[in-house]
């Protein structure tokens, strides 16, 4: 067993030279959807393997068909602790529209904003630098003030990040044996708020589908066969409204095929967050809860399947009118899934409703846009349990275990390729601005975050 | 009473002369949509006028804002006979592109088409000249072989018909007493096919609605917020859908007010026309009926109103996939209107509908696109059942009383501005072109569309 508290001081006796370490990172240009930036890149790998192999990892460059990966390997104190692989990325966004950036974006440096927040002010120092940052500075922190790490930990970081991790799967695949862990931490996500830090358990997966209706071989004038002929849009419609039952549940046979309620606790949990329909509609200029009924807003967004149609069209849409009955017309369709529905079982079963639809002298045709698995990821693992209490002790609010609408495809890999869940922790917040100008990090954020991981990895050790 | 066999001989007689000066009137260009023809409009004002006083009317022609009318009066040979009110129009459609005419559109010709059938080519031949100017010849043989027309006839030949015509209603409101008279006759439509002649005796009326649904003040992440916010396109769709229950019907409340079953009579003659779904809807690649179940598709399209989309927008509608809620959705839909149903009855009827669809946080916008009512003409007035039998004595087959599923303005028109009802009889055929190149008039719609008015005169006379 460690003192924590002897590594807690240490980095915050660290911390201004923590920060001048996240500066230089930042101040290298390493955005890799530009070529132009392709040495930048590979300055920003070896910056971080020099980093890692001075705080006393394994660190190499390992070269891709893109830009490198950074992977560094440190032993545990004790030779039976777990062993977990660390993810994060160090490439950025483009910077572009570069006049409505208030400070260059490769030249950090520390603002006050109004109400005396202290903000890191640069590209990437949200998005990801400064996320990644945390974690490697609470190691040297832990090495500085004991000589070790308390638990195994193998790193990669990627250069592909924001440009569509093209060689992510070949190197997780020809490098399966050495990146395996016992699970992955991912630090590429966001706190609840200022004062709640929040993990990442459960992130929607997605199925696409777009359908096109055809009826007649060509427009028909609604006068002459208004009444007789196939409608494709009344059809589309039809089909469209069909989906959602009166209580907003989906129809689809089998589409809560996997779907499991949400333990108790942590929909209580949940309700404690304050978010109401009206906080969270009132933004957009909403107000009634839509889909299921009886579910909280954060249940429907997090925890819950939905079918959305995305676009539709058909017939005339210009100015004026056209009394015309088209020929065909289509929609696009998406799916989030939750817990362990089957994307190709959900595609499957929309098909068959959709041609079950479809009048005798008329066809669809079905064309796929993409499908994943939604992460459901155990809500009181022990691993997720350590952190959840570690990240309690450090801030001012309880830490909550949250849902994410949307996806990050890099923990299904890991699950797929690698076999292991992960630990989505990070200290991002909603006015982060990534990807946009202005991007920045909380000062607290990478203060502790530093010491978030401190506890954690502490936290992870203990038998 | 009269010999008609003796009109009908002299019409026989008169043929290559009436053929003579139909290809005079052809000759002029009266493109009413093109200034260049303006003068030619009025030529062709002037033309008929000379004809009309030539042949025992008194014609004049009257100016108004645009191009100029035609009005001429006959008295009849007893004082207390009938008074009718015949319309044509005297101008015609622009004639590009000129490179796909075979013959010049202004120089006339009788054409022999393979199986010996012979056309008349040229603009207007069918649409309108050649139809007005069978009641002409009609009129000129009738006062040829007896000095005299049966009934009393006023001529009303108006020079914006395919312009759209702005000048009626003003003219119309300020000569209702010149124009009055028992019913009139219209000459601009077609024959069931060329044995069977018919009379149109109920045309579809319109309502067009557009209806935007708004949601959010953005397009929302479906990630983000599906499942929790208002998506404009389910509720569009889910109104759409529900315009129609499971057996076709409208499910508007007061919808099928003032909608009667057609007569017995009137449904077996169209059964008796062999129009089946397979006929009808083959032709465009289709071949079930859809619409009301349990009717037939003449009684679809001629004798039941209907509710069709005729476009339908809303999200992303581009190439591949964007998981997008949209802020906006929306539809033009049009109605089609029978026997006394009120256009803007329908109208509220479906915006209080739509109304009664829209969740508190979303709002509808409506714009009308027109509405007009129905024109439901008796299927048994004596003057019907007289022009009926009159037109079974002259072509092979006997004639049909029709529904049309589009409109003819002046009909109505008539109806509201002078109070009275028309009798639609036409020798155009469906092959005829009107409107696009190479317009022809069937040699015999011409010859026997002249014995024809000279039966229908004859008949109308009758006590």
């Amino acid at each position: 067993m460690t003192q924590i508290s002897a590594v807690l001081d240490r980095a915050d006796q660290n911390f201004s030279a923590s920060l001048e370490r996240l500066f230089d990172l930042v101040k290298i240009p390493s955005i890799s959807t530009d070529p132009a930036y392709k040495a930048d890149c590979r300055k920003a790998a070896d910056w971080l393997v020099k980093a890692l192999n001075e705080l006393g990892f394994e660190a190499s460059v390992r070269d891709t068909p893109g830009h490198p990966m950074v992977v560094a390997h440190h032993a545990a104190m004790t030779p039976d602790a777990p062993h977990a692989l660390f993810y994060g990325h160090y490439d950025v966004q483009p910077v572009d529209p570069l006049n409505l950036w208030e400070n260059d974006p490769f030249q950090p440096s520390v603002k006050e904003l109004a109400g005396g927040r202290k903000v890191i002010t640069g590209r990437g120092t949200a998005d990801d630098k400064g996320q990644l940052m945390t974690f490697v500075e609470a190691c040297r922190a832990y090495n500085e003030a004991h000589g070790g790490l308390p638990i195994r930990i193998t790193i990669l970081f990627e250069g592909e990040e924001e440009s569509g991790s093209p060689s992510l799967k070949p190197f997780l695949e020809a490098n399966a044996a050495e990146l395996k862990a016992d699970y992955a931490l991912v630090c590429d996500t966001s706190m609840w708020d200022r004062d709640t830090p929040a993990i990442a358990a459960a992130l929607r997966g997605l199925v696409g589908e777009e359908i096109k209706i055809k009826a007649a071989d060509r427009d028909l004038h609604s006068g002459l066969f208004g009444g007789a002929a196939a409608n494709p849009i009344h059809i589309l419609t039809e089909i469209l409204a069909g989906l959602h039952d009166e209580t907003g549940k989906v129809t689809l046979p089998g589409f809560y095929e996997g779907v499991e309620e949400t333990p108790a606790n942590i929909k209580a949990s949940w309700e404690s967050l304050g978010r109401t329909a009206e906080s969270f509609l009132g933004e957009v200029g909403l107000s009634v809860l839509s889909g299921e009924k009886g579910r909280s807003v954060l249940e429907l967004t997090w925890a819950r399947p939905t079918a959305e149609v995305n676009g539709i069209i058909g017939g005339y849409t210009g100015e004026g009118f056209k009394t015309v009955i088209a020929a065909e017309a289509s929609a696009k369709v998406s799916f989030r899934l939750v817990g362990q529905q089957d994307p190709a079982k959900i595609r499957e079963s929309f098909r068959a409703y959709v041609r079950s639809k479809i009048p005798a002298d008329c066809s669809v045709e079905f064309h796929e846009h993409g499908g994943s698995p939604a992460i459901q990821l155990s809500y009181d693992s022990p691993v997720l349990t350590r952190a959840k209490n570690a990240l309690s002790e450090e801030w001012p609010k309880p830490a909550v275990v949250i849902g994410m609408g949307g996806s990050i495809p890099i923990v299904g890999d890991f699950q797929k390729m690698l076999g292991m869940d992960s630990l989505l922790v990070g200290f991002g917040l909603v006015d982060d601005r990534i990807h946009s100008p202005n991007e920045k990090y909380d000062l607290q954020s990478f203060q502790k975050g530093i010491r978030s991981w401190i506890r954690i990895l502490d936290a992870l050790a203990k038998k």
